[in-house]
């Protein structure tokens, strides 16, 4: 026998953007191996005799490699032996997240598992800059991809209608500048509008509008941050639209010509 | 005054995939406008004196079309005036969900809104089928697109490295040989692995694994379904998987030649 490992999304960060299926797991939870973005408001779901672990890349001095946290987590699951690990990654797990290593480590000692959905990033900063993803008008793809690549790549973006499709650049930071310069070079037109959206869906959430030829000029915005390019993010005008709070950090609408009236800064 | 709207995500289908702000509104919620997608265990959630309307385009003799929906909510907002009306769409709504066009006639008519994400489709399926999206290894960026694409576009893969793409194709069906050959003609191999997952986090889920080439000869597969391509859905081997329940159709591991070992059904 050992213990089953649940593997579940903790969504973009609000306590209330968990599923009812997440938040139940981690009420019932022995052992939660959490990452460094999950805040302490959903920590606290878990219950006091819980073991909670962090094993965030960033957390201590030289925080865990990603060997250590396939170790931990097969380690409890066979000696420790507790009834429900919850393995608890920030938005979904299935993005970004070094699921597939995780899982390769889970399958090759043979523990049980089960992945439970979350939010994704994109989907939270959509959500808070009040705009669309996907549009038939404007839209018919979405393409999601990171800026800091394990390889090093340019974003793929080679070849695709950039018209039509929307991206969203998870970790565009720090380096704005190589962003915006290689979405660029791969055919997105700088007068392209774009929202950069910090800490969506954590209640802190700052976003900003501009051409994707400003990006570059952008400073100070808090990690972690999600940029989002295409027409889905051009507003229809500033008069007609209506907000149930105050934009804090918006720049006027970008004209075709990509007019240089940047200005925002998210910090 | 008027009434707020709150365009909510609900999510793949299970009640428990819900997000805790999603129930919480449904629990306080006075008019529900919900799709075709949503079943019942969701609904159940809302109070009694609730007015609940399927907005689904498939409901009834005609549906509805998307400017009665438009309509109907501003209607409420500005006529009926009740606290909360919720207007619940499937998966996460900023993912075709035709919200762009809702944001549109919302900003028109000034009234008050808020999003709410859902969990997509995309990262549902992956739960289903325990497969990764994304993948420093083998897939550096997600591309999500529908097969029913309203201007009839082909699958925009053109110029794009497909082996390091993961394609997560919405509503792929029915016509599975048409969606596999357009993936095929915009270069990617035949050979390519892919897994079609029906009624992905729904409780029914069912799920496949073959090579592309082999798509056309899936039959009989109940919507909603989505289509995962890509390396990511290569699974380390039949040996090494260890699953916490019997994957009820599965067809054997492809290999690179594309053996023509397929044969499962989703029925």
């Amino acid at each position: 026998m050992t213990g089953k490992v649940y593997i579940v999304g903790a969504g973009p960060g609000a306590a209330d953007l968990l599923t009812l299926r997440a938040a139940s797991l981690l009420r019932a939870a022995d052992v939660v191996l959490h990452d460094d973005l999950v805040p302490e408001e959903i920590l606290a779901l878990c219950p006091p005799s819980a073991q909670i672990v962090n094993v965030g890349k960033r957390c201590g001095r030289h925080g865990s490699s990603q060997e250590q946290i396939n170790a931990l987590m097969v380690w409890y699951a066979q000696e420790v032996q507790p009834q429900t690990i919850v393995r608890l990654k920030s938005g979904d797990p299935a993005v970004f997240g070094r699921l597939g290593e995780e899982l390769d480590a889970l399958r090759r000692a043979g523990v049980q598992f089960e992945i439970v959905p979350g939010v994704t990033a994109a989907s939270a900063a959509a959500a808070t800059a009040q705009i669309t993803l996907t549009d038939r008008r404007a839209a018919s793809a979405l393409m999601i991809v990171t800026a800091h690549n394990i390889r090093g790549e340019r974003l793929q973006a080679e070849g695709f209608d950039p018209r039509r499709t929307s991206f969203a650049v998870y970790m565009p930071g720090p380096d704005y500048e190589r962003t915006a310069r290689e979405l660029i070079e791969s055919g997105v037109s700088p007068a392209t509008p774009c929202v950069l959206v910090s800490h969506a869906g954590r209640g802190s959430e700052q976003h900003c509008f501009m051409a994707l030829g400003d990006l570059p000029f952008v400073c100070s915005v808090t990690a972690p941050a999600i940029l989002i390019v295409g027409e889905v993010t051009r507003r229809l005008s500033q008069e007609t639209a209506v907000f149930d709070r105050p934009l804090r950090t918006e720049s006027t609408l970008m004209n075709e010509d990509h007019s240089p009236q940047i200005g925002c800064t998210l910090s």
